[in-house]
């Protein structure tokens, strides 16, 4: 059994408390924290005995605490991460590793100085059963050495306040890591493409942008992000290898014929089209670190998406192809 | 967290147990047991510290469980189910709930006894994605009222000594159930068509067969069951409604394009496509458990699925349909 | 240039007409005839310089007239193809070759007299791509030998009048004659079974019904005739072999996205289903008669089919599985 | 009846002389002429009474022939094109218009100096069932106005000779038309992305491309052009709206169960998947002939595709992106 403290009692972190709680094997949340205390003791109302703190540093202290799955706010995470490397404690920290490509770095350098890994970021896609078997398709040698990825990535519609900024940050980062993770190689430069707005778009946000990210090996990748779609949340991928493609298939359980159509259902947005791998991200990270091993998304990994993510932001800002340049990589991670 | 005894450490017992062990949340396995001990002691093993015994009863007897899972041979499945009941113990057995109709009424009636459920039959497709989306479509009114339901059950190949009631009392009862859940009716008459043999069936084996069934309100099933297949485990279903028709939506995770085809995997066995299924049914029925709730499968479902497997056995033997009478159905399974 | 006079210048008289004179390619039509020969000169009109007749015979001897195409009322079938074998003339007939059985027996026995073959019958589904491609997978091998057979038939309603036996004589002939198309062998039995009937069916229809067939070499056919399904015009086919299965591929142009859903159209009737079928039955008879040969549906499928469907209205009328007993079959369709 | 000359009778042209001889209603094709007048003949002799010419300006001048169809190589139609013009006869030109834009332009001028419409270009996907669903549906609503268009273009191997600018002026043309014809719009830039070159294309060959485009109102569109893809023919289209996307869908007539597979068939070039369109394009261009309309691909949008084209040769080779500046538009295709 693993005793898990949870920092953030947020949207993100009420999902991770409540699925750890109900659905993940060997683990329990035993210490939740939030600077909202109040929220933090409604959440763990739900769970069960739960220390409950309004302080992070607390929470990672606490000698019950074995390991932590951070839910806090981006800005956040490098203080609470680094806490936890100080601790020696395995940590799961959800998307960014941190905002600024610095701050992930020096994330990557702290834990390369320790014995062995501690930190796992919480790009989740890897575990879907989907990219999974892109994956493995790939692997299998049926379409050849690949040669052009081609992704869009689109929302219903975004919260109040999103910007075309974050259409890269909270958007584009999974397929900046699915490109890294699906064909095991960096990305060197990326450009931004704006076709016409949509008009469902709300005033001053660019929705669709076009992106363009290119690989060490010259593989091609196109993502089209839109978060205003308007019909649901839809997830497309196809990789074009050099003797075939493969791409994830439809989704829906069953197909409906009525009134002159068949036709499947959308999901709404990302908890319908993800919730397994949600489920398996947790609990592959759980049965890894009770075996003491963790192999899901890495520091590094944190750091090459968001230093991707930070040349994506050039190219919005200046209509020009940027290129990437990445620090050395530490031994551990090669 | 729910103290499981498991009850048969075969290749059903053995998968429960390791699926308990390793990914169903707050439940624990404290006890195995299996005449062949060594096997028991062999897969406890993996678990951790768990109690293993030869003779099930002093496993349903032990304190320290809490809840059981039988997955011992159908013959052994009313004697231990009837123990767990005199125990005041909740149960989920593993399908059959007994081999004979007349056993599986007696767990009815002796459950019935009871002031509470506590018996659950591992019926586990009532957990697939795809037959809940059904049962939702259906129930949402986009089809409109039921007229026939036709399904397909198809295994690459049967085991050896598989026999022609097999297909009836090891496969078809999936969809007898199926029927009775999804349409909330009892069967009423069934009867089984023989169309030629395949020459991939071995010697004495009447693989395919195509059974019909009959509802209370006139519904007519058609299932095919075939076992020798070939091609792979797949499992078909469309319900037609008077106003359209829902159907199981293909499965494959990804589509991939090669060698002058479109192509998607097909499972080559029941665990590949139920294994989410089998994952549901053992994390709701805990979760039941816990909260003092047993709502999947009844004993009830368990003797009517018999009940209708017997007839259609008559009408295999006979070559007619054969019409099916229940006992009265005891109040709590209204 | 095959001249053409069409009998019946009703809906699928006109409909013919209009083919053959505007995208049939060799083909002109040079005489027109229907009892109503308002009607007639009314359809003619639109196509040019032709001949209008009030009587069939007169066009049928018309020197000018190289070949025939029946489209008039069922009754009158076995009086003008009979005309057309005496005046050495090849002729194109709707279905039903006649609707009394003895009557297409009578013509298979006129044509068997002759040197050649002059008839063919307007089952236009053995040209229709997907049962082509159906046809030719199972030639090939892939699926090994069949076993079984499930067909589904749907109208989104019938027209007022429609009767349950209209459902056998109507629509299932078009399964009958592919049943004994795609597997090259006679039907030998059929019956009948009665589901719940569907509250949006007129009153007194037996609307839907589930037609059993089964043919010499035991191949098991079920068949779903369903004439208001509400939802479209909706034709399904799945062959079962001992090694695989083929079926009908959705045929949707475009798949669009849209409102929470992905969905593909479904015709509203048997036009925008099978217009194709159509055009390549009479390219494909045109072409054939110019150079002599007529491979099309033959007479001797006229009867057969006539005869499966007679058995099967007994089985409606009695409730009972019914044999088909079929006369010898002449030499030359052997 | 429709009186046909067709100049050319390589590969392009006998294909349509035999589908105009065989398929095509209200044709006929009376003369034939090609400069290896020996191939002339081979081709004539299938089709019944032609006079064969190994001038095309004969075969343009000869008074039998009402209409005339170039299926010569692209450097000789502009002569022959403006020799119809000049002789007033509609003629159906094989794409490209002419390989130089300027040749385009002055076959524009030449027409838009006649009282009507005569020419029309070979750009047959516009007649292909899928893209004009595609166009239905745009027009209808559904999916919102337009905003990004992703396609891909993909054949099995390229012909021995193949360069990399035969892979926009022989391939991405069809796009580079369909965007305009789908749109309504002009397209304004065009640029080329290099990704990794397929080890499969013979040397020399930048295989695959990624074409991009830009209309007047802002739509991006994206084009894979990939010759040498191992599996198959295999053309893709989703146009994506602001509140819909809508899609080619699949082709293949029947799916196949086997082999642990599902799978249907890919076309293993243009000629399988786009049969039916070029069918429609001649039938179509001689009904309208005959009823003194040419509806189909204009001068204009021969010569509008060749500039683009001719910008994404620049781009191809000075890795920029550039800006296309059509000609002032003749009123009569405003």
């Amino acid at each position: 059994m693993l005793k898990i403290g949870v920092v953030g009692a947020g949207l993100m972190g009420e999902d991770h408390i409540r699925r750890l709680a109900t659905s993940i094997s060997n683990a329990q949340v035993v210490a939740v924290s939030d600077v909202n205390v109040e929220q933090a003791k409604r959440v763990a109302d739900g769970v069960g005995p739960v220390r409950v703190y309004s302080e992070a540093h607390d929470l990672i202290g606490d000698d019950q605490v074995q390991a932590v799955v951070i839910a806090s706010p981006g800005f956040t995470h490098e203080e609470y991460t680094l806490a936890c490397l100080a601790a020696g404690k395995p940590v799961l920290c959800e998307k960014p590793l941190a905002p600024e490509t610095d701050a992930c770095l020096r994330i990557v350098e702290a834990e390369a100085a320790l014995p062995r890994r501690l930190v796992q970021v919480g790009f989740m896609r890897r575990y879907d059963d989907g990219y999974r078997a892109m994956k493995d398709t790939l692997d299998s040698g049926q379409i050849g050495r690949p040669l052009l990825l081609h992704c869009a990535h689109r929302n219903a519609s975004a919260p109040a306040g999103f910007t075309s900024d974050m259409m890269i940050t909270d958007s584009v980062v999974h397929e900046i890591d699915l490109t890294r993770w699906l064909l095991g190689q960096e990305i060197v430069a990326a450009n931004i493409l704006i076709p016409r707005r949509s008009s469902q778009a709300p005033e001053g946000l660019q929705d669709p942008q076009l992106v363009l990210l290119e690989t060490e090996d010259g593989v091609l990748v196109d993502v089209e992000s839109f978060v205003n779609c308007q019909y649901g949340y839809d997830i497309r991928c196809e990789l074009v290898g050099e003797t075939g493609t493969v791409s994830l298939a439809e989704q829906a359980a069953v197909d409906v014929r009525a009134q002159a159509r068949r036709y499947g259902a959308i999901p709404a947005d990302f908890r319908g089209r993800f919730a397994r791998a949600y489920h398996n991200e947790l609990q592959e990270w759980v049965n890894g670190v009770l075996r003491g091993e963790i192999s899901g998304p890495s520091a590094w990994d944190g750091y090459a998406t968001s230093a991707v993510a930070e040349r994506c932001l050039e190219a919005l800002a200046s209509g020009r192809r940027a290129v990437v340049e990445l620090a050395e990589r530490p031994p551990q991670h090669a």
